[in-house]
């Protein structure tokens, strides 16, 4: 297997040589609407942004920018980033309000609704669909993000960064989609979202009756010993190219809360580590910290926040971290020449409200919806001397977009992919240019393979169930009603034609560059000190193959 | 009736030269609850507060501050004064964005859940019921506050202070009631909540059908013709002692939107004379300020917000109002020795939420309700020198602190009666020395005569209707519940009692100090220039008497 990949990275490598500049990225139906009603406009202003871009290199010894992105898992709009709020749930998030204030606020930044498709459309420019993906389980899938597919990590590496991947990955359980064979040098990771076996833990158990341990039941009348998951690979590291190596587990260990405390913290010391070693380096370097914090569903044994619960208390753990992280990168002195990102992934899962501040605020919906809450969050970018500090942007961005406009900022838009569909669309106008500067006014909103809900400036459809007339979609305007309750027949009956229009638009583009199988494998493969009961695991879940 | 008035007030003034300041103000079982656990280092830190005020009006001849209070109306928490929620909404509130950075925010102020009821708790210090004050509607009701009441008007009069206030009153329709007869030299107010009647106008009709004209229905079975209010009185003025003028209607003339908006800005402009008047005279300055807008039920000419709403853009006007309010106290050369504060009056009106962004967004409720959404209104208060900038309190304040706290800073704590209850609790410790030193952890909230929940901390429990057990009331933790939809048996069964123990304290302070009278009168009385139709409304509403 490790082989196959070998094989698949040099062919990327020898398609990323064929690349040809003026070959066109091909982007979706809607985008080429818009490029034809701006594409003078862009084309001059894009060369003002080559000058840009180049006296930015001058200025830094003709390397491009670093890029450090801190995704965070699961934070609804407007729960970081400013004071009000914080007021309002009970928890503070002071070194993420400041940064905040230290480069743009894109206020209407567009997500995926669940984790492992955010995190694929960051790391491709593509809506997941396109690459096979919909959602990644905890247990075993033997799938994952294909090799084939082409991420930033690869194309910044291309270009000479040094790569590093910390902390949740959720791409996976198959080799290929192992972050190392992903254009990451280096990786630490879990290889599934840990703390859903966190909560397979006695301390989960008593913590308000959310886990499940056997200990707390009979399992009388239990034949299937999978079911819950036994054995599952906990947190691994791994070298691009090598394999990868279980880093926290003995046979027959049992996982823990506390092993789930310590891998929060083994990740948030690695970035350190790391963000040391990279600034060290002549490269320049791009960096992912992908926290598994605020995750966490047991309460601290005494709290720091104002709320107290395990969710809230952890996201205030995390802004201190991420301030020592902010630090950390002050310290190697890099700061200004880095681009540094800070977002959450999707909504929160409100749907245990009530225990812990997870709740739908200012949004409705959470986590798996289509709706303002699942897909809206906060997400503050800092570019000292190139982003004003303190700006705010309202203009529409979707987490694809970063892969393209990161590509542009490293100089290598030469790389994306000309034989797909890239869904991303170059933000760097927006970030060099301030508010109003956007290259798209749309989204496509899909829960996992649906197509749930199409964004169009202030507007919004949610489009009909199968079978169910175009007139029974609901459009709300987001400033008026951004909880989406009371649809209007005032905006429905003139905006129905031209979302249905977007819709055929987008099938079509799907119809001429077809969606990309996701990877399958063996699971577990490329691990070299897999446990027994790992191996046990994956045999029972063979069988069945 | 005048002569009655001038009696009463005369006896208020007799009254206030015989409280002793050794007089204990007579406070609510539960703040003698705290007061029973912090007396000795209150007192000490009012010492300390005694110098500062000292030191301040020292600082300022002798004088102590002025205070301009900006009370606007129906606005929820969230929506002015922070950038995040600006984006939500499609509306931009920068004057007072600005302004709460310049002093401090109080991030947990509860109002009464309705206009008048608030107004009433923050000109007497009392929660309304006690002054017998439930709500006062749009039409002709002969009632109003009782002038045995005695107003932060007043208060401040007898200590030397100019009076003035402009814009929404809507304390009553009886001579007793009106502002110039509670404490303030000159006012100018509709005598209703004006954009009620803004609503029986043809404009308003047209406008996403919200209004009722009578041009719009044939009337075919009416009888009633005073069901649908007419020939009410608008807009009036008048000084101290004297009659007040009713300004801007001719006999016979129907009153329209443009009337509606020509006394929104009429109120504007006074506002800035009043505020140049006052500030050019020797004596300390009192003024109200408090606007119509943003409410309003017609879409603009050509709108000013993203958003567009009718709601919404008004109050995108009335924060460039505010900012030339400001800009004018700036211009007066006294922003510095004068208290500024802005807030609304109770949350919005959502059951109408679609049409202008009239949303529950970050709490559940409005208007009315005794949810969050209800009664936390963003509250930001200035003072140059003496609050610290930029700061924020999450304590529990009540808009009646801002009668006993007024009064403090003011040097007229011995002028606040000793007959009666007062809820107003002295906040000038928080003010002063900032967040963590309220000296109030709990707020009764009534809807109307009812109390339908007591808040505690970060607890909140909604009482059981009559007949109901206790063991039905649910409690929320405002923090981690913020909307108040999932109550916690873990809650409810500890902390049941002492709420409950809360409750017969605050009835047995009822028991002892009995609920005072609303004001009752004739409608109309005191006006000079009454128009015939309003005349033959009165006499129509007589009838029946």
């Amino acid at each position: 297997m490790r082989f196959i990949l070998k094989q698949a990275s040099a062919l990327v490598l020898m398609a990323g040589a064929s690349y040809a500049q003026e070959a066109p990225i091909i982007h979706d139906g809607e985008f080429e609407f818009l490029r034809a009603q701006f594409a003078e406009q862009w084309d001059a202003q894009d060369a003002e942004i080559e000058v840009k871009l180049a006296e930015i290199r001058d200025a830094n010894e003709g390397q491009p920018p670093n890029i450090l992105y801190i995704l965070i898992d699961d934070v609804s709009f407007g729960q970081m980033g400013n004071r009000t709020m914080n007021y309002v749930t009970g928890f503070d998030t002071p070194n993420i309000n400041d940064f905040a204030t230290e480069g743009m606020s894109l206020m209407r930044m567009y997500t995926e609704p669940s984790c492992t498709p955010t995190r694929t459309a960051m790391l491709t420019g593509r809506h997941p669909v396109r690459a096979g993906v919909e959602e990644v389980k905890v247990a075993l899938v033997g799938e994952g993000l294909a090799a084939e597919e082409v991420t930033i990590a690869e194309i910044l590496k291309e270009k000479g960064y040094n790569t590093v991947h910390v902390g949740k990955w959720h791409q996976g359980d198959i080799e290929q989609a192992y972050p190392h064979n992903q254009g990451f040098d280096w990786a630490a990771f879990p290889l599934h979202q840990q703390v859903q076996l966190s909560l397979m833990t006695r301390d989960a158990m008593v913590a308000n009756m959310l886990g499940f341990h056997s200990s707390g039941q009979s399992n009388q009348f239990q034949l299937d010993e999978r079911f819950k998951p036994y054995g599952l690979v906990t947190g691994v590291e791994g070298e691009a190219g090598g394999l990868a190596r279980e880093v926290d587990m003995a046979p027959g260990e049992e996982w823990t809360q506390a092993k789930y405390e310590e891998m929060n913290l083994r990740y948030q010391r690695q970035a350190l580590e790391q963000l040391e070693r990279l600034a060290s380096q002549d490269e320049p370097f791009f960096m992912q910290y992908w926290p598994l914090y605020p995750l966490n569903f047991v309460y601290p044994e005494q709290a720091v926040s104002r709320n107290g619960g395990f969710h809230a208390d952890k996201l205030q753990v995390l802004d201190g971290w991420i301030g020592d992280v902010l630090a950390k990168l002050d310290e190697t002195g890099k700061a200004d020449n880095t681009v540094v990102m800070i977002m959450a992934d999707n909504g929160l899962m409100y749907h245990y409200e009530g225990t812990s501040g997870l709740n739908q605020l200012i949004y409705r919906g959470g986590k798996t919806q289509h709706l303002e809450g699942g897909v809206r969050t906060d997400a503050f970018i800092r570019w000292p001397g190139a982003i004003e500090a303190g700006s705010a942007a309202g203009d529409i961005v979707h987490v694809s977009d970063l892969f393209t406009t990161f590509a542009r900022i490293a100089g290598a838009t030469d790389r994306i992919p000309r034989d797909r569909v890239i869904d991303g669309t170059d933000q760097t106008a927006l970030l060099l240019e301030g508010e109003g500067n956007s290259r798209r006014d749309c989204v496509y909103v899909y829960e996992g393979p649906v197509l749930r809900s199409v964004v169009k400036q202030e507007f919004k459809m949610h489009l009909p169930a199968p079978g169910q007339p175009g007139a029974a979609a609901p459009v709300f305007n987001v400033y008026r009603g951004p909880r989406e309750e009371h649809p209007l027949v005032g905006y429905s009956l003139w905006s129905g034609a031209s979302f249905q229009d977007m819709v055929k638009r987008h099938q079509k583009t799907i119809a001429k560059h077809p969606h990309l199988p996701l990877g399958k494998g063996v699971p577990y493969e490329g691990i070299e000190n897999l446990r027994p009961e790992s191996e046990l695991t994956r045999e029972v879940f063979s069988s069945w193959q």
